[in-house]
Formats: structure tokens, C-alpha cells, sequence
């Protein structure tokens, strides 16, 4: 029997480089599968269906909430977007891994309803390195930057509800760290039930 | 500053390779130091105070138990056996992680008073190679491996006290685990505050 896949969380401030971290994860190691989100937004140019996003109509997507078909979903800009259960469940039930990109609520309702989800957040080794990554991003205006600034401050309210605060300093190091925690989760008591029951049976069968 | 160290507990099945494990990890990497115990029993040949063991009289023992200077302790055969809080303290607060092998009572104690150490549980592959290896492990008699086996049933039943259950099934890969588990646990949320507190403050700052 295959062992279920690790369901991971990735969040962090904006300029911390969470999708070049992701894509470099899922370029170089094949045990992860990335899910892909559902949207009612329109497809942009160049998106591909079941690539960037599952896109949905309104009402489409409003039956799938109601038919408790996504793990968790949010509302922006008059858009909903959310993360449908189904893939999720086939890959972790096949052994792969799952990576999820998603804000902190979202993380909090993945967290609650699958309670051995690894959530963690990923910075920039300090904020003046945080300020000097959103203002090079291109050609941002000031306010822009300070707004994204603000909204940094908020999400720095809630890393206490993740399980680890990884720090991307050098890219490299930073995806084979996450990698690890990835395999060292793998030997939590919490994953090894199954193991630890045989071996136990097993030795109440020898020591009769 | 230095950053504080990680308390290592490690425990496990007579013949899971503990010994050579821990001995392997304080070789290879500089970070760990051992926990040395207390203990009233009599120096064997070749023992060194202070590197098998503090060697104490029972006064002296029960002085230390008095004055709180013991994480935990137990008595075995008529004697005693315990960790000096002083040395474990120091370590950690000089940024050294300290490993320490004790048995299920001696961890859980360990862990009410530090929440946040670490409790690895080392296990053979199976129950079927634990069989073996207490039975290789020289000249001992079948009743007393028959005794083992009892103890092992009996130890397997806590593991789910435990933070890891890690296999030693090739020794170098075991090491290396356990090593980056160490590292990986410095990510944990819990242990990263002051840097998180730390971010939180400049990006106020910055966000003014």
C-alpha cells in the first residue's frame, strides 16, 4: 500500500519568493503534485485550463460549494477562488505530496479540516530586505509599495498559527530545507500510526 | 546573540543501534553535545567521572533531587540514575543542542518541564530484525531474549508519546536523519519567535 502524501501549505509575505521556491520544489523533486485552485475569474491570455487555475462559472463554482467540493475558498474583487477537494484527496491517497499556495484564512480552514497539513510561512532573512525585494519587483509607485508594506504587517500577525517560519535567503538552500522538512515530517509519530501498530504486533507475536 | 540550542531525547528498542547512532551524530557534527547523568552506582573499570557518568554518593544524590538540580530521575537495582539540569541548561543556552538518551518515564518528564524538546524514537525496520539483533548481539541465553521482547512490547506501547519515530535500518542514512531533523526543528514556529517578533517590528516601522 502506498503512504498517504503530506498536504503542504505555503504562505508568506509578498516578495518573499514563494512561487520561484514552489516551482523549483516541483522542478527537481517528482514526489510533489501542485494543486490547482478553481476560479470564477476569466481565463487571462496565455492561462490554460487545469494549468493556472480550474476556471468556473458562477454558478458552477457556487454548486460546488454547496457540494462541499472545496477544502476552503475565499471571495476577492468579486471573484471567487478556492481549492477543490477531489485532486487533493487522489494525490495524498496516491503518496504524492501536495503543495498549496494560499493566504493565511485559507491556511487556517486547510489546517481545521485536515489536521496533519504542514502550513509554513516563508520571509525574507528581515524586513529591509522585504522592502528592497517589492520595491525592485518593477515599477511599482510608492503608494503600491507601502500598501504592500501594510499588508505585510498584517499577514506578520498570524505566522504563530503556522509550523514553520523558513527564511528565503538563498534560493537554493531554501528549497532543499523545504524539501526536508517535507521528509522529516514523514517521520512523525502522527504519519508512522500504521508502522508503529505492525512493528507492535509483531513483537506481542514474537515475545508469546 | 546565540540562537538557544534543541534538547534532544532519544530513546528506543534495546538493539535499535541507539549507542552507535548518537555516538555517530556527536562525530560528524559539532552542534551536538551529551548529557551526561548522575549516578550513585559504583564506578566500573574504565569509566571516567564526568564522561560515562557524574559519580555521586547517595547523600549527594538525594541533596541534588532536594534542590531541584535534576531534570528527572529514576531508580534501578538500588540506584539512582538522573540528568543534571545545570550542564543541560548551560549548553542549550550557549546555542549547543544536547542529546540525551533516557527511557519513556525519564522523556516524558523531560518534556513537561521543556515543552519544546525534541522526543525521537529509534526502532529496527521490523520486529522480525529487532529479534535478531538482540539475538546477535552475542551470548545471551533465550530467556534473555525472551525478557527483551517483553521490555520491547512493553516500550513500543509509549511511542506515541513521542515527536519521531525514525528507523535505523542503514546507520549512515539514520544519522543523517535525525541530523536534519535537528535542523528542520530549528524552522518550527515555536522556536523561531524572537526572529518572527523581530520582522514584525521593523515592517511597523517601515510601514509608518
Amino acid at each position: 500500500m502506498e503512504k498517504r502524501g503530506i498536504l503542504l501549505v505555503v504562505s508568506g509575505f509578498s516578495g518573499a519568493g514563494k512561487g520561484t521556491l514552489m516551482k523549483e520544489l516541483l522542478h527537481r523533486y517528482d514526489n510533489y503534485a501542485l494543486s490547482v485552485s478553481a476560479t470564477t475569474r476569466k481565463p487571462r491570455e496565455g492561462e490554460v485550463e487545469g494549468r493556472e487555475y480550474f476556471f468556473k462559472t458562477r454558478e458552477a463554482f457556487e454548486q460546488m460549494i454547496a457540494g462541499d467540493e472545496l477544502i476552503e475558498y475565499a471571495c476577492y474583487v468579486g471573484n471567487y477562488y478556492g481549492t477543490p477537494r477531489a485532486y487533493v484527496e487522489q494525490q495524498l491517497a496516491g503518496g504524492r505530496d501536495v503543495v498549496l499556495e494560499i493566504e493565511i484564512q485559507g491556511a487556517r480552514k486547510v489546517k481545521e479540516r485536515f489536521p496533519d497539513t504542514v502550513l509554513l510561512f516563508v520571509s525574507p532573512p528581515d524586513a529591509q530586505e522585504l522592502k528592497k525585494r517589492l520595491a525592485h519587483r518593477g515599477t511599482e509607485s510608492p503608494e503600491v509599495i507601502e500598501s504592500r508594506l501594510a499588508r505585510a504587517v498584517e499577514e506578520a500577525e498570524g505566522i504563530e498559527d503556522y509550523d514553520y517560519f523558513v527564511i528565503n535567503d538563498d534560493l537554493d538552500t531554501c528549497v532543499e530545507h523545504v524539501h526536508r522538512i517535507v521528509e522529516c515530517e514523514r517521520s512523525r509519530v502522527s504519519r508512522a500510526k500504521e508502522r508503529i501498530y505492525d512493528i507492535r504486533e509483531e513483537l506481542k507475536v514474537f515475545s508469546k
